[in-house]
């Protein structure tokens, strides 16, 4: 691709922020600091302007004044409606998305459920980097149905991919489900989402995806891919605030069999009847349980607006454009100091984040926080990550936090911190 | 008790106003209507104007400035600093009370480590004025376990409460756990927990409480009476905002063996250090799971905050004067209308909202609300709950909440209103 050809030095990076069609989009967040570059947005996305105005009339209007009313007024309808908007970002129709609860409480039904439909079958496929979090939920999962299932963990040859065929001959016809981090956290992996489907249903198993490190930053069609299940976290590509609601997915075709673990009056038929006795709902609102964060759920809101404003398909350009041209700079400028890449060469088989690699990755990443203002984060054993959101990442600070990089190893400037972790990095 | 005896008439109100220790901590509340007779902060409490400030902090300058830096100073300490501060209300010593998920999560997490406590025992004991969100949660538990279990149910001779030999006699040999509401939502019959819990403990069966209707308002010793589990809900009584997050208690003793079937990463020993394995944190701690709502977590600690500074002994005394001095006017004023009285007489055995039952409830309901500018709420099939929150609920609005009732009957406002049931009530 001709605009895949990149320059050194910082005057190209500020041709291609000229160029860039989503420049402007950058003006609908806060950049309180603007000389804090912030490659940190897949971990926490930053504010959006219009989340401050939406909270400030969610608490002052709608809570102070509409009080209990506010729940007849947009609040009792907000997992769906704000599901529904999420559906649009990861090709869903109506009726299959709706928020609720963190990203671990819903992969935890979904499995549940999963498991449920598949009695007969007693393993499930993941792989070894699939965010841990995701595992401890598995894990759970399988101590809770008695120690019956088997957890199948498809190593990487790299530590940066898995390779295609030794996934799927993982998948086999004892699995009962397969799940996997759609883009991987550390390295920023894509998955191949529609082959991998494929291959599962092919033999017979159910399939889960985390979307938390590609919603909002990589297209995707749940519904035409056939996906099963599908769980993501709001608050790194979408923005919607520190640990705003996740949402979940289940499969139109799938809501009748499919039931929660946890019934929850918000998953019941008539919630304020008040009957005695569970009875779910229908669609995908099975699968609600308590009464949602409100706060918390109606902040993310402008958020998802904006990104269904800018579009994924031009976000994906942006995305990859900004991931080849810190590729590019990488190896232009890092490689000969001891870095090297830890993310997917091939821009199709990766999301938005990059990771490089160095033995004194962790000092490295506390100099940049603390001495250059530049925060990435630091994934053990020695990756920094650096997450490029084309909503407000721009070519200039990719430049710069290579840079900084450099800087940092050629000035030693990291030797001074400690190899101690801090309690959360 | 001298100060419970009332006399009719508005002036008596305001005389009781006037009286009011607690009547400055109303400044402490956006009362954006004064009009407005609120009483239905059992259902959502009133607006700190401390929160509106906190929000905007949380917002715009914690995630908008400090942005994923936020985690390190404060954020993610939030679940156990809010959670000791509700254990101050709750007669917990230091480490047994974390903010995490719904309360519906957490009653089903605490449900299901219970039942795994006592792996011989198939009975679980609730009674039919539980809040039927907690009622599911066991059904989905039971069918999770394999229908092994069986919930009993202690009936209600008057709808008002229940008998204490007859929940004593059905609390037996096989009972693994007995789950009760404090104060029942729509009587606000107040249980003698501590008897409730001695009489599970004699039978070696578990107790879990759900506090949330008694949380705040009535003060309660979990420690001395040797409670062995609790949730709570935050926005009744705690004024913590519209499905601000729960918390939930784990006795210390029982901390080693209790295990949530939901493993989180934030319930992780080392959550930053992304093992591959879940190891639980020692402590209630264990009982947390995803990423948790931020901003609606942090939004409700001004509101806590207030709670601790009335304290509750004084909350308890106002709590016990409103709602005999509603008694006492429903009694003078509306009985002979055909509101009978649906909350326990004796104030040592209601918590702090009082049902009134009239065969066209619904409709005084709506016509309450629509034309008499006085939101309490309805629960089926007749009554009408009136909270009444110490903080901020003034005598003066409790005699124009029984007047108003009494006109919307006697001049038979609530004709023009639908039989037919709002989604939301």
């Amino acid at each position: 691709m001709s605009d895949m050809t990149f320059e050194p030095g910082a005057a190209f990076a500020r041709r291609l922020d000229a160029e860039d069609k989503l420049a402007s989009f950058r003006d609908s967040f806060v950049i309180a600091d603007p000389d804090l570059i912030y490659v940190d947005g897949n971990s926490l996305g930053r504010l959006p302007r219009q989340t401050v105005e939406r909270v400030q009339t969610v608490v002052e209007e709608e809570w102070g004044c509409d009080l209990i009313r506010g729940w007849n007024t947009g609040w009792f309808e907000a997992p769906t409606r704000v599901g529904e908007k999420i559906a649009r970002l990861v090709g869903a129709g109506p009726g299959q998305v709706v928020v609720s609860d963190s990203t671990s409480v819903n992969l935890f039904k979904l499995v549940m459920a999963a498991l449920a439909m598949r009695p007969e079958r007693d393993r499930i496929v993941s792989d070894v980097m699939n965010f841990p979090s995701d595992l401890y939920i598995l894990q759970g999962c399988i101590r809770l149905l008695g120690d019956r299932h088997h957890l199948h963990l498809v190593p990487s040859a790299d530590d940066i991919t898995v390779d295609r065929q030794t996934l799927f001959d993982a998948i086999d016809e004892r699995t009962a489900l397969v799940t996997l981090s759609h883009v991987t956290f550390k390295s920023g992996f894509l998955y191949d989402a529609a082959a991998v489907t494929e291959r599962a249903h092919q033999m017979g198993a159910l399939v889960l995806w985390d979307l938390s490190h590609s919603v909002g930053a990589v297209p995707m069609e749940l519904d035409a891919w056939n996906v099963d299940l599908a769980v993501g976290c709001t608050y790194k590509y979408l923005n919607g605030g520190p640990g705003s609601p996740a949402f979940l997915y289940a499969r139109r075709d799938l809501q009748e069999e499919a039931l929660s673990p946890v019934w929850g009056w918000f998953g019941q038929r008539s919630p304020f009847a008040f009957d005695l006795e569970y009875e779910p709902t229908e669609g995908a609102t099975r699968f609600l349980v308590g009464t949602p964060p409100t706060i918390s759920l109606l902040a993310m809101e402008p958020a998802i607006d904006l990104v269904l404003e800018a579009g994924l398909d031009r976000i994906r350009r942006k995305s990859i454009r900004l991931t080849s041209y810190l590729v590019y700079l990488a190896d232009a400028m890092l490689s000969a100091l001891g870095f090297t890449l830890g993310s997917p060469r091939d821009p199709a088989r990766r999301g938005s984040h990059i990771s490089v690699r160095h033995p004194e990755g962790y000092r490295i990443n506390r100099a940049l926080i603390e001495e250059m203002a530049v925060i990435p984060d630091f994934r053990e054993p020695d990756n920094i990550r650096l997450g490029l959101s084309p909503l407000y990442t721009t070519f200039t600070e990719v430049w710069e936090a290579v840079d900084r990089l450099r800087r940092v190893v050629e000035e030693e400037r990291y030797l001074k911190y400690s190899l101690e972790r801090l309690a959360v990095t």
